[in-house]
């Protein structure tokens, strides 16, 4: 099979399952425990929650590990939920389920504006900057890197605009975080989300992160881990996992980046070529390479083409995941192609030249039948 | 090392962690996605919950993955607090904080009532009957096996007074599950919880049972996983672990049952023979063996004594890790032993003769000194 849904989620590396299993193996004791097998696993937890916070820029204390990202965005928004001093939240249309539907869990859906997505794939942040002007105070959410069609906001931009106004930022940075450079104090973000398995990382951990300066209470209880906020026994393993693969990551960005680019421009070329009414969703110049939406017009042999590629071997998607089944996407419309739906190809490490142009010669050969 | 606290957590079985290696290295696919490395994951996951329902006596559609026994137990509080037709909540004293601090969480500390504890260290099912006649179609939370001393209730006794009341049952099995049989149907137990580490399995997985009859609605929101109750990406690997650990302990409980009392037998014997004043919590015949509560008299070198035992290379506890740190057991006080505070010795399937033998020894040496 060639794998080509690296925005659903990345193959593991083969060294952060190595530090997995030798984690398990070796500090397997709970870190609440007061003895040496408990404070061993205690001392891991606490060096990788310093190497994260060095990678994304923040103190150690501001990363909460979590059981991935959708809880720690779930965390989020019942804070902000609880919060009445939060009269508006402005997000946009393209957000994650995990976002989009938290608004309606936390009470929040009243409150809510939503800005409009520009043709290239990203919320308009002068209408953020107007909205703004007559609601200082407000919680902003808005995604780093897309997963649909992986536009990139400019949250540098958004931080400061955010900052100007007293605004509360939660940039949503699962599909960044270990792709491009995230830098959390930098660009005035108040709250962040980060899930393992999108960079090669082990499943079931990831993280939230919360300025220093903002109180959290927990949505669940118990042992009281994670100062207070994340109850049950803390997941050594995957958390020593989670570190290894951010480092990794971190190490070989600029090259990865540029390996990625060359796979996306390779496959638009070819595929420019061979079909003359192909599109893609968003500006090149702002999307992370990662993620490549091709736009296909919509026609009833089209919608099966996922399906048709799968059984020749080839696992893309039709969008996120978590909309999978769902035909038709609104973020196309969003960005001014109706009549189109989205095939998305992402790429990760572990793809090659060869299977990026097999893929190309596949697909030309299904959209010209 | 000699670990001897496996009531707080559990050394992971080596193929068990080969498991989950595996699956990483193999099922990496996410699986929501539609593609060949989505379904196959998804298969993994689906395999997994049969077997397990199997093994606990459910049905597969009644078991929701979760992140651990914590996350299970919240969720389960979290929709109690949400049916105003529960009036009564029965519960104890001796219930892990996850149970304690969720009557607080949801709303439910106002309609709680807390049985008494008997000189065995369970719940007064009398009691039970008592209040239920007066208070039918409650909520009723008991543990099954006790984290702190493993004194046992006898489920299917509490099951058919909850029964015959209408009351709702939910029965905390974290640390049964794995240990000794668990009769879910059979018991009539509404609500139960699961945590993979307790026996052998991995950290940051465990499950929630819920009986078909029941509806519950989600406490946090996304993709919409595990049957819309447990949003987040499935974590496959940890799964297919979980289920491999509660099939090997399912297939030699008996076995080592039998281990556990042997071991349990010998450092009793050892210890009251050479200390006058030794006493255990709770009634042999009506606990597990894994664990052993010596009953210490309060003193202030007895009170450094998982200290000094962690120095010698012991891993023993003064009570649960979620309570690590305080000095006195209420439970002790509860079982009508002021004056005492608890030594949890807590054996594993990896706990070797010689290292009892070696326990054993180096705490009458201490005790005596």
């Amino acid at each position: 099979m060639i794998y080509l849904d690296n925005a659903a989620t990345t193959i593991t590396d083969p060294e952060v399952i190595d530090v997995m299993a030798t984690v398990m193996n070796n500090f397997f004791g709970n870190p609440s425990s007061l003895h040496e097998a408990g404070q061993d696993a205690k001392t891991i937890i606490e060096e990788s929650r310093k190497t994260i916070a060095h990678i994304v820029n923040c103190e150690p204390k501001e990363i909460i590990f979590t059981s991935g990202g959708t809880e720690a965005i779930n965390l989020i928004f019942y804070n902000i939920g609880l919060q009445p001093s939060i009269k508006h939240v402005i997000t946009s249309p393209i957000e994650h389920p995990a976002v989009l539907y938290s608004l309606e869990q936390y009470g929040l859906a009243e409150k809510t504006e939503f800005l409009d997505i520009l043709p290239n794939g990203t919320p308009d942040l002068d209408q953020l900057e107007n909205m703004l002007s007559e609601m200082p105070g407000a919680f902003v959410a808005l995604m780093h890197v897309n997963n649909e069609c992986g536009s990139m906001l400019d949250v540098e931009r958004a931080g400061a605009i955010c900052k100007k106004y007293n605004a509360l930022f939660f940039c949503d940075t699962v599909q960044a975080i270990g792709k491009t450079p995230v830098d959390l104090h930098g660009w005035n973000i108040d709250f962040a989300a980060c899930s393992g398995h999108k960079f090669h990382g082990p499943r079931g951990i990831g993280f939230l992160y919360k300025h220093q300066k903002h109180h959290f209470v927990p949505q669940t209880v118990g042992g009281g881990q994670e100062g207070g906020l994340r109850s049950g026994t803390e997941n050594t393993a995957a958390i020593a996992a989670l570190c290894r693969a951010l480092e990794l990551a971190d190490e070989r960005m600029d090259e990865t980046l540029q390996r990625m680019s060359e796979f996306n421009k390779m496959l638009v070329t070819k595929l420019t070529t061979g079909i003359p009414d192909i599109r893609f969703a968003g500006d090149m110049n702002n999307t992370l390479p990662h993620i490549l939406s091709i736009a296909v017009r919509e026609s009833d042999t089209n919608f099966l083409l996922t399906q048709q590629l799968s059984d020749h071997g080839f696992a893309v998607s039709s969008g996120s995941a978590c909309h999978a089944g769902s035909k038709t996407s609104s973020l196309l419309h969003l960005m001014g192609m109706p009549g189109f739906f989205p095939l998305r190809v992402s790429f990760g490490k572990f793809t090659t030249t060869k299977e990026v142009e097999l893929f190309g010669e596949i697909l030309l050969k299904m959209l010209n039948e």
